[in-house]
C-alpha cells in the first residue's frame, strides 16, 4: 500500500510540477512578446490622442466604437462585432463655473465639475452655503435648516488605508447618496469634496443617483485644494456660493460594445474587458484606456504566439461604465438570452499602473483554484496577490445569470489612482509604458491559465 | 502523551498568534503615523528644493550634511553626532556640450553627461566615432583600429526584465568597465548608450573606475533617444563627434555621515539608512533622498509612539555612496574599531516608489526567520515579497566585519526608477507622498519586527 501511494504521491507531485513549468515556459514568451514588441503604449495613445475622451453618447465615444472594431479587425481574431446598447446621452454643457463669498467680502473662484447627471443651474444661482464634513450630519437635519441652501459635504479620503479604494467606498457615498438627501431637504443644490487622495486643483467628477420623487438639483465637485480653503473660512463665519452650469440631458442613444473573439474547442466562453467610455474630462488613459489596451493586448499576444485555446476568449471593449453600465448589463443579459456558456470572466479597471495580482469574486474553491493556477506567476513574474476580492462594474452583471462562474479583476497599485480618477489630469502621459506592458502580460497570462486549468 | 503534545502545540501556536496580533497592532500605529502625520515628504522637499542636488565635495553636500544634523537633533533622539570620513572630490565643471557629424556632414547636438570621475577634454576634440553594440565586442579589437578614437558603446536595456534592476546589471559593465577597456587601446575617449529603461533625452551620468596604467579618457554618457539616431546614422557610414567637458578632480576633503541613535537596553546595534550623497544633476530626490527620509522618519515614528527599543536603532545618512562609498566603508571600520556588536542592518536606496517588501542578505536560516517574522506585514499591510537578494551598498561593508549580521534592502516598485536615476530628471516632483510614506512605514515596521524578534 505504502509504496502504491508513494508512487501516486509522486505521479501527482510530477504532474503539477511538470505543468507549472510548462506553464511557466509559456507565460515568458506572453511577457516576452509584451515587453519587447508590445503594441499596447501606442493603442493607448491613439485612444487618448487622436480620440480624447468618450462619455457615452459623445461623437467621440462613437468614434472609440469605430476605432476598436478597426484594431480587433486588423488583428485578425476570429469574430469581431458590434454589440448594440441604448444608453443615457448626459452632457456638460459649455458653462461651469463657481465663486465662494468669504467673510471678508471677497468671491473667490473654485474648480469645480458638475457631477455626471446633474441638471444646469438655469443661469447663475447665488444662494448660502452649508458647510457639513460628512452626509450623516445632513441626514440629521430638519428641513428648515437645510432649504434653499446649497449643501457642502467636505469628507476627505482617509489617508491611513493603504488601499485607496478602500477611502474611495468610504466617503463615496457622499456622491452616490448626497445629492438624493439634499434633494429631500429642499436644498438648491449639492457641492462635494472630490473623492481623491491628493490636495490639488483637480475636481474629480462621477456619477451618482437622483431621488425622482424631488426636485432635481444642481450637483458638483470641487477640487481640494479648494475645499481645503472654504472649510478654512467657513470656521470664521457663513460663506455663499455662485454657481452656473448648463449641463443637460438628451434622448437615449443607440452605442455599442465591441467584441473580438478567438473561437475555442469547445462552447465555454472567458469573457475579459475593460471599459471604452470615459468621463468627459482629460483623456480617460487610466479609467479606463489602460483596461481597453490591456484586454485588446492580451488577445493580440495570445493570437501572435500561436495559442490555440480550449475556452473561447473573448476580448469585449463595453460601453457605458461610467454612467449607467448599460454595457455591462446588456452584454450579460445577451448572452443568457443567447444561452451562452460563460465560465470565467476578468475586467481591468483599476488603471495602467504596476499590476499586483488578481482579486477573485467567487467561491473559496473558487479563490484556492486561482491561488493554485497562479503559482508560476508568484514564482516568476513578480505578481503577489490573489484574494478573495472584487471583479469588476462591467462583468458583474454577468454573475447574475452566471452565479457558478469565476471572475478575477486585475489588481494594480492604487497609491496614485485617485490623482487621476475622473479628472483633467488623467491623460496618456500619466501612464508609463513598461507597468502599462506588465498589466497586459498579467491579463494574458491569466487568461492562459484559466483556459488550460478550468475544466 | 497525546494531550501533553497538544497542550504543547496549543500553547506555541496561540503565542505565535498573540505575537503576530500584537505586532500587527503596532505597526498597524507605524502606519497611522506614517499617512496621518508624515514628515518625510517635507523633508524630502527641503532636501530637494532647499538644498539641491549634493555630490561628495560640494557645498550642497556640506549644507546636506548641517540640514542632517539639524534633523536628527530636532527630533531629539538619544544621540546625534557627525562621523568624519575622507572623501573624494571631483566636479563637472561648466562646459559640457558634444556634436555627432553624421553621413550627410550635419552637426548634430547630443546631450551629454561626463561619467563621473571622468577627466575633461582638454578644450575642444575632435575624433572618428567608432559604434559597437557591445563593451565585448570592444573587448575582441586592436589596438590599431581604435587608437585615437572615440568609442561608442551602445548595449540597451533588456525590457524583457521585469526587475529593472537586472538590466542595469546585465548592461552596467559598459560603464563600469568600458573606459579601461578603451584605455587600454588607446581610444582617445568612451561614450556609452545611458543605462536607461526609457528613451527620451536624459542622459544618465554614474560612477566607472581607470586603469591607471594607462593614460585617463574622457567619459561620457549619451540619451537614448540621441543614441538611436546615432545607431541608425551608423549603418549609413563613418561618424565622427567633437565633445567639450572641463570636469576636473580637487584633493580630497573632509565629509560626514550624519547619524542618530535611540540607546537599546542592550549594546546589540541595528543600523537603518540611505545616503545623502548624490549626483550632480537633478535633485536626487528619488537616489537617495527618498532612503534618507524613509530612515529618518522610521526612527521619529518610532520615537513619536513611545517605543523603548531593545537594540541601539541607529539611522545612518551615508555620505559618499555614489563615488566612493567611502562612508559606508568608514562606518564599517570605525564599528569594528570601537568594538560595537552589529547584528543588523537595512538599507533604502531604490527609490521612493511603492513599496514591495525587502530582500534579505544573510544565511537560508535568516532569511525564513525574516520571512516568518514578516507575516504580519503580508497579511494587513500589503508587503509582499521577502526572499533572498541584495541589501544595499551603503551597508554592504559592514558585513565584512560581521559577516553573522543579517543585511535587508527595502525592495521598490522598480518600473521607473531608471528613468530617473542619475538624471536631471530625478527631482521632488517625481516622487508621490503616499508611496514615499508606505515606504517610511515599512523601514519603521521592519526595523521594529527586527528589534522585537531578533534575539
Amino acid at each position: 500500500m505504502k509504496s502504491i501511494f508513494y508512487t501516486l504521491f509522486l505521479a501527482f507531485f510530477s504532474s503539477l510540477t511538470i505543468s507549472a513549468q510548462t506553464d511557466s515556459t509559456f507565460i515568458r514568451k506572453i511577457y516576452d512578446e509584451a515587453l519587447n514588441n508590445g503594441e499596447s503604449y501606442e493603442n493607448l495613445r491613439y485612444l487618448c490622442k487622436e480620440i480624447g475622451n468618450r462619455i457615452t453618447g459623445s461623437a467621440e465615444a462613437e468614434m472609440a466604437v469605430y476605432w476598436g472594431k478597426q484594431v480587433l479587425t486588423k488583428y485578425n481574431f476570429d469574430t469581431v462585432y458590434l454589440q448594440p446598447i441604448e444608453v443615457p446621452h448626459w452632457e456638460r454643457g459649455t458653462k461651469e463655473a463657481a465663486w465662494v463669498l468669504n467673510t471678508s467680502g471677497e468671491y473667490f473662484k473654485i474648480n469645480i465639475l458638475a457631477l455626471g447627471g446633474s441638471v444646469g443651474t438655469n443661469g447663475m444661482m447665488d444662494a448660502e452655503l452649508l458647510v457639513l464634513e460628512t452626509l450623516d450630519e445632513l441626514k440629521k437635519m430638519s428641513r428648515a435648516e437645510v432649504e434653499g441652501k446649497v449643501v457642502y459635504l467636505g469628507e476627505a479620503f482617509n489617508a491611513a488605508n493603504i488601499r485607496t479604494f478602500d477611502s474611495y467606498s468610504q466617503c463615496g457615498a457622499q456622491r452616490w447618496n448626497g445629492p438624493k438627501e439634499a434633494q429631500k431637504l429642499g436644498a438648491a443644490g449639492l457641492v462635494i469634496r472630490s473623492l481623491a487622495s491628493e490636495v490639488d486643483d483637480h475636481p474629480h467628477t462621477g456619477s451618482f443617483g437622483y431621488d425622482d420623487a424631488f426636485k432635481k438639483i444642481p450637483a458638483a465637485a470641487i477640487s481640494t485644494a479648494d475645499c481645503n480653503q472654504i472649510e478654512a473660512w467657513s470656521k470664521q463665519g457663513q460663506l455663499s456660493i455662485k454657481m452656473e452650469m448648463d449641463c443637460r440631458w438628451y434622448d437615449n442613444d443607440t452605442s455599442y460594445n465591441v467584441i473580438g473573439e478567438m473561437t475555442g474547442k469547445t462552447d465555454k466562453i472567458i469573457s475579459f474587458g475593460g471599459h471604452l467610455d470615459s468621463w468627459d474630462v482629460g483623456e480617460g488613459a487610466h479609467d479606463d484606456g489602460a483596461g481597453i489596451v490591456h484586454s485588446i493586448e492580451a488577445l493580440r499576444i495570445l493570437k501572435e504566439l500561436g495559442y490555440k485555446p480550449e475556452h473561447t476568449l473573448r476580448c469585449v471593449l463595453f460601453m457605458n461604465e461610467e454612467n449607467g453600465n448599460f454595457g455591462g448589463k446588456t452584454y450579460a443579459a445577451m448572452a443568457k438570452a443567447n444561452n451562452e456558456n460563460h465560465v470565467a470572466a476578468l475586467e481591468s479597471d483599476r488603471g495602467g499602473f504596476l499590476p499586483l495580482g488578481f482579486d477573485v469574486r467567487g467561491t473559496k474553491k473558487q479563490v484556492e483554484f486561482v491561488q493554485k493556477i497562479a503559482k508560476p506567476l508568484q514564482k516568476d513574474f513578480q505578481l503577489y496577490t490573489f484574494k478573495e476580492g472584487y471583479s469588476g462594474v462591467d462583468i458583474g452583471p454577468l454573475r447574475d445569470f452566471y452565479p457558478d462562474m469565476v471572475q478575477l479583476g486585475l489588481s494594480i497599485n492604487s497609491q496614485e489612482y485617485f490623482k487621476y480618477h475622473h479628472t483633467a489630469a488623467d491623460v496618456f502621459e500619466a501612464v508609463n509604458q513598461r507597468e502599462l506592458e506588465l498589466g497586459c502580460a498579467a491579463m494574458g497570462a491569466m487568461i492562459y491559465l484559466l483556459d488550460q486549468h478550468l475544466k
